[in-house]
């Protein structure tokens, strides 16, 4: 057994550096969606490995640039470790209680856009490298970055960026961008994420919005069709309504359904947190409520937008309307096809007026349970964590874990520094420094195990 | 025959100086949505009033005082003249081309806010009152003002002033706020406004958004339940479905639709001036176009919104969603059972959770088109405009016309500046001259002639 302690010293000595570090990727702001930052961050993100002693590139794509970087090892065996640089939009920022790009310190937990996703874990696992260096000036293992910006917009281009590099990113397993503790602070394996297919449904009705008091006889009002067409995907009893969309799903196994079993019931936990009355389908809770947050897949309106929205009353009929709508999928279901099916079912119900403008997706995919790897970094988390790791078969959010997977052949495992009061995508985003110690703490071990 | 060569000499002598009086009023912002200059609009009409002899009153009510103003005259009869002093909200003002509370003149049309929209039409019979005055030292009948400040906020507080000053506001007809000339510039008489109940639906369905990933197979989503909750108040058809909706509804009659046969046909200007490819409703034109625009009630989404509505994707599900929507109604339905209509419609379809806020309304109103002082306002029209002045039996809009014509028993005609281009609500909301002298060359032959 390699002694740790060591290393640990180093992280807990050098942690205000760390986040010091951390604090000024954050301060740097880098929002996909509102195309703000993103260059720069990259750079950053850039000089940050080449002070560790990586060979840096900054490779363009069709959208964001990304960083790849790469440090030999000690020994033959090689880890893809996977991050982004790109945040969420900050918005609302009144809800913000410091400013989402000024990190702020407060009792032990750093506030701001990215601490928690996804810079804060990239950090953390510089500061292990950092710890793994200082004590033994080269790394256990051949490491590998790929660092995106287009995370937090569906990796539009990573699947291609992956498909051209295929021979350079070559390794022996992936350790994705994310992971952390749930509510008990047991530390958490989520092998497998959903797809997603995130499409904006647009109606123009009219040249110009117009008086309600004239047209809404007569004239054809977008926010309606947009209504009405909405309602043809998706009814009360959540069943999604698109000719051939559950065709490809594929149910839990037995192995998975006893993974979720072991996991405590989180309906409680959720009804606190979110103020949910009742959860949607009659669920109640146990692992029938784990299994539909994960196995089903989804119709989701992320927004809708149309008209006169402040306060009081305007009597407008609005020209234009829109509906962001995310498809979470579940394997083996792909998001071309459910673009094809929305397209032709909404053609076949009445509604080619309705526009949609595909903005990305990801193909679901799942590393085996049983898995080595798997085995690897749920064994080195126990002496840092003090319980064991739990493994959760497959969890509700998306990532482009398909190229990994199923291209570069590669068991994809989890570990970070997020609990389940994050707030990620929400303001006042945080980070809990005890948590980012043990991350790093636990990618020390990891590493090192993983290397021999 | 009266000759009317004098005071029209009058009006065109005294035109600068009264459009100099209405550029001082229109400088007063007094914009009710956001309670900004309505005490002062209210002092400065007044004084106006004052000057001219009227016995003014600042009435103050639960929101904007009423300017109530009279002055006796030569015969027994009395003409109740309805104008309002409040203006929309001038946004977005970038679309502006001068300033709109610096009313600037050019090429013999004055822009600003409130210059049509209802300044003008108020100033203009001040101007009609100067040249009577001038001719007569004395008004041919007694004259009466109601001047609201709450008409761009849907009158909340004026059915309750007027049922309180029933007695004072006894006369033999209403003059109403609005009127002018359409397309072909033929002058109009708008007899009858439709009602409204506007109400914004509201969901909240958990404490806070979450990501779309964890919430979207579990957790209620708040644009779902919206969607689905308007989906059941009226479908691609049209057909409104709150039960009892249509119970009231009186069907035009043939004298309506005679009348309205007698207008041109509006359907490829409506379909030039807003851009529709097919009216609602397998609607082609000619009179049943006009007859639905008018005599159907109607259900708009007047605006939507809900979660993330920024550029690109943001993957939540949103914890909140609210409607604009607005109700016109014809006689006799009334918008508190319509209100009674839709709560009952809502929690009978399982939306218990759509909350439900009223924002204004008002009841239908006509007045019988042989009604003598129909006769009357159309009559003294032609003179001036050289063309019969055409008879439309009600019109899309609303406004607090039921109070006067069913709790004062008065007909209430129409007549003004107005003109299609006006652009009351909109940027460059404009007022011209020549239809503003027009305006006041009516006014002075109709008060004449109501005195007689």
């Amino acid at each position: 057994m390699t002694d740790f302690s060591e290393m640990d010293a180093y992280l807990e000595a050098h942690l205000d550096a760390s986040i010091a570090e951390l604090s000024r990727l954050v301060a740097q702001p880098s929002v996909g969606a509102q195309n703000w930052g993103l260059a720069e961050c990259a750079q950053l993100v850039a000089q940050m490995l080449e002070r560790r002693g990586f060979a840096v590139e900054i490779i363009p794509t069709e959208g964001a640039p990304v960083v790849f970087a790469e440090r030999q090892g000690l020994s033959q065996k090689t880890l893809l470790i996977y991050n982004h640089y790109d945040v969420q939009p900050p918005e609302p920022l009144e809800l913000w209680d410091s400013p989402p790009f000024e990190p702020s310190l407060r009792d032990g937990v750093l506030y701001g856009r990215g601490v928690s996703d996804d810079k804060g874990q990239l950090v953390a696992r510089l500061h292990a490298i950092d710890a793994l260096l200082d004590a033994g000036n080269e790394l256990p293992c051949t490491i590998k970055f790929v660092i995106e910006g287009e995370e937090e917009t569906s990796s539009t281009h990573l699947t291609d960026f992956i498909m051209q590099n295929k021979a350079r990113l070559q390794a022996d397993a992936c350790l994705w961008e994310f992971g952390g503790v749930d509510h008990r602070e047991m530390p958490m394996q989520y092998l497998g994420l959903r797809g997603i297919c995130y499409v904006e449904l647009s109606v123009e009705s009219l040249s110009t919005d117009c008086h309600s008091g004239m047209g809404g006889s007569i004239f054809p009002n977008a926010a309606w069709r947009l209504v009405w067409a909405l309602n043809t995907l998706k009814g009360p009893d959540e069943r999604i309504l698109l000719p051939g969309f559950y065709d490809r799903v594929i149910p839990p196994s037995p192995r998975d359904r006893a993974l979720f079993e072991a996991l405590p019931d989180v309906a409680d936990e959720y009804k606190k947190r979110y103020g949910v009355k009742e959860f949607i389908k009659g669920l109640k809770g146990g692992t029938e409520l784990h299994i539909a947050e994960v196995f089903e897949p989804t119709c989701t309106i992320c927004g809708l937008t149309s008209g006169y929205q402040g306060p009081g009353s305007k009597t407008v009929l609005p020209a234009r309307a829109s509906a962001k709508v995310d498809f979470r999928l579940v394997p083996d279901q792909r998001p071309d096809e459910v673009l094809d099916q929305l397209r032709r079912h909404l053609d076949d119900g009445g509604f080619s007026d309705v526009q949609i403008t595909y903005l990305g997706g990801d193909r679901p995919a799942r590393t085996d349970p049983d898995n080595p790897v798997v085995e690897l970094i749920v064994r080195t988390a126990e002496p840092v964590y003090g319980v064991p790791m739990q493994i959760v078969p497959m969890v509700g959010g998306s990532g482009p874990s398909h190229p990994f997977v199923h291209d570069l052949n590669l068991p994809v495992v989890t570990a970070g520094a997020g609990h389940p009061g994050s707030l990620a995508h929400a303001p006042n985003e945080n980070l809990r420094l005890d948590l980012y110690l043990k991350h790093a703490r636990h990618m020390v071990r990891f590493i090192s195990e993983f290397g021999k």
